[in-house]
């Protein structure tokens, strides 16, 4: 076997080269078989573990004035928790968008009643810093920012420590969308003056759906207190509840959980997020090299691309259409992003969850010969 | 082995005597196992048949005009969403409360700005459907009416039949929380007059938690478009992504719906809702018989109190704490539920999931000797 890999997932499943939900181990997946009760104090405990290792992950520490705290739903019910408790009635956000994401940021904002600025840039770039200072000069009422960390529409990563500086040199609050990269790319969320990330446990975390996690700097949370728009979504009720007896207001994915801190145990095996990153890296080159020596061509320019998702231009050939080319790849064990939310004629591969190199350089293979049953010669 | 179980739950976890998370069958818990796509074609298949079992459930279909719709998170989330998706901007609620579950709903309405009226039942008694049919002909600004099914602050059953004849003979919406009681009492959507039913995957449906659904007149659905105060919790904009393409919006629980799946297989191996509820009902029999002979007081009259969990009254002999009595049951391998939330000074026991007339055998043995140890002659 050349997948050197202590945590295999199911050898049955097909192969997940998706933005989430990824594939993940064995072991992880078999965390979940047990029933446990959400108020009882061996699960308390657990939950207890899983908050302090988030924070350690954002090399951040209660000590250090920072809080994890764990909500119900997908990531966007985290996101939407956000937005929703920390931007006061008076308060206005802008949203520095580059992406389906940060439109989806927007139009929370907006049915919350929230007022706030869309800045945009094409899909195909990084959000610039200098794009935020110049708004947040021109528009004191702004009180909170957000930006997404890695655009999942394009793969495109934006500098969020640079735009975080700009930011905090403003005294505004910031807000980051790091679903897609939490655990997978290095975040210092201290030096990018952070007050919330969000993310979930299914992306770079690999594990199951069923939550996503917040860490907000304290005194941060603090001020969210009664600016809440929703009961089910309110972040600083939620950490109240995980304060006072270390359990959920509302049921919690109990076997999520379970799964979630088995995860936890294998990024550490994997020597944390820079083990993790080195892997994903890798993963990324070899999708990368195999699909450019093929004629595909990525969307994004190098600097622009992260390591997380590659979007590539869909083949000029006059064979080509994409629901052909991703039901034969499924049939072989290979599920690609079907989802196309880019204004580019493009499809997406994700290198994150587990998967290894050689699961990567399969896939190239299935890829060519779908390409050669579908009579096109090359990806351009 | 006098367990008589088809699919018997994992053997070296302790039994959950709780309103939920449940005690479930392994092999709903085997059906986690896999990484699926959510966007792929089989689980968009699984979550088709999933909505259509659940209308069958229910006694309705969709040909009869009736929708089921999932919602990420737990049952609270359920709620909100159809609280504030079905009640419009001029709109004003009824809530019919007789214990915690309804003040949950008040507060929820209260979040969203949604003008309310709470009519008060005490806990110790179900909601009567004449105080309904008054506080209804007194006020015609009220659009909507919710109740709770079976209180599980409690475990009191309200008449959802003949409350929902009221609020129809008044004209107005209904909506019920069928949490803790649909799958394993018989509910009959349509008779009883409803517009919206929610419920939950970890209740008597006897699967793993991380999403609830909604039972939908699709009329009364319809009529939710652009009501919603929430991206996440938009009743409507979920139920028109799974029409589109049989997709949700955001990222499912995909392996809590494949847990589903099974669940709802081992309903019907169980000859459905009928079937179950025979279990409950014995469930609950042999509790109440076995607490009684122990000289433990419940805390409903019998025409009161439903088959899911029951209240009794803490014993009155000094030695007696509720701390030191959960401790040592769940020690011996059985967790009974720790929260109080009733007023009064009563303990729970849930008699739903994956448990048998055995399995309360044996907690009752487990009882009788916990009281030994803690020198309590009896449970009075």
């Amino acid at each position: 076997m050349t997948r050197d890999d202590p945590f295999p997932p199911s050898s049955h499943d097909p192969l997940l080269f998706t933005p989430g939900p990824l594939t993940t181990s064995r072991t992880v997946k078999e965390a979940m078989l047990r029933d446990v009760g959400s108020r009882d104090t061996a699960f308390i405990a657990t939950v207890a573990r899983i908050r302090e290792k988030l924070l350690a992950i954002a090399c951040v520490s209660q000590a250090a004035g920072c809080e994890a705290i764990l909500m119900q739903g997908s990531g966007t019910f985290g996101i939407e928790s956000v937005i929703t408790s920390a931007v006061p009635r008076d308060g206005k956000l802008l949203v520095l968008s580059n992406g389906a994401y940060g439109e989806r940021i927007a139009r929370i904002a907006d049915m919350a009643g929230i007022e706030s600025t869309v800045l945009r840039s094409p899909e195909d770039t990084q959000v610039a810093p200098s794009h935020a200072d110049a708004a947040l000069a021109a528009d004191p009422a702004t009180t909170h920012v957000v930006v997404v960390h890695c655009e999942t529409t394009t793969g495109a990563l934006n500098p969020i420590e640079d735009i975080g500086a700009i930011v905090k040199s403003h005294g505004r609050a910031y807000m980051v969308d790091a679903m897609s990269s939490f655990g997978g790319v290095p975040v210092d969320f201290s030096g990018a003056g952070t007050d919330f990330l969000v993310s979930s446990a299914n992306k770079c975390l690999e594990s199951v759906p069923g939550f996503s996690f917040v860490i907000a700097k304290r005194d941060s949370l603090l001020r969210c207190e009664g600016s809440a728009r929703s009961v089910s979504l309110d972040l600083h009720a939620q950490w109240c509840g995980l304060v006072k007896d270390g359990q959920f207001r509302f049921t919690p994915p109990t076997h999520a959980i379970l799964a979630f801190e088995q995860a936890l145990s294998e990024l550490d095996a994997e020597g944390g997020v820079p083990g993790r990153a080195v892997r994903y890296a890798a993963n990324h080159r070899t999708l990368l090299d195999g699909m450019q020596a093929m004629g595909f061509r990525p969307y994004l320019t190098p600097e622009r691309q992260s390591y997380i998702i590659t979007s590539f231009h869909y083949p000029t050939h006059k064979n080509f259409n994409f629901a052909g080319f991703y039901d034969r790849l499924a049939l072989m064990g290979f599920v690609i992003y079907p989802g196309k939310v880019s204004q580019a004629e493009c499809f997406r591969i994700g290198t994150i969850g587990r998967i290894f190199e050689p699961d990567l350089r399969k896939l190239l293979t299935a890829i060519r010969t779908v390409l050669d049953e579908m009579g096109i010669p090359d990806g351009s």
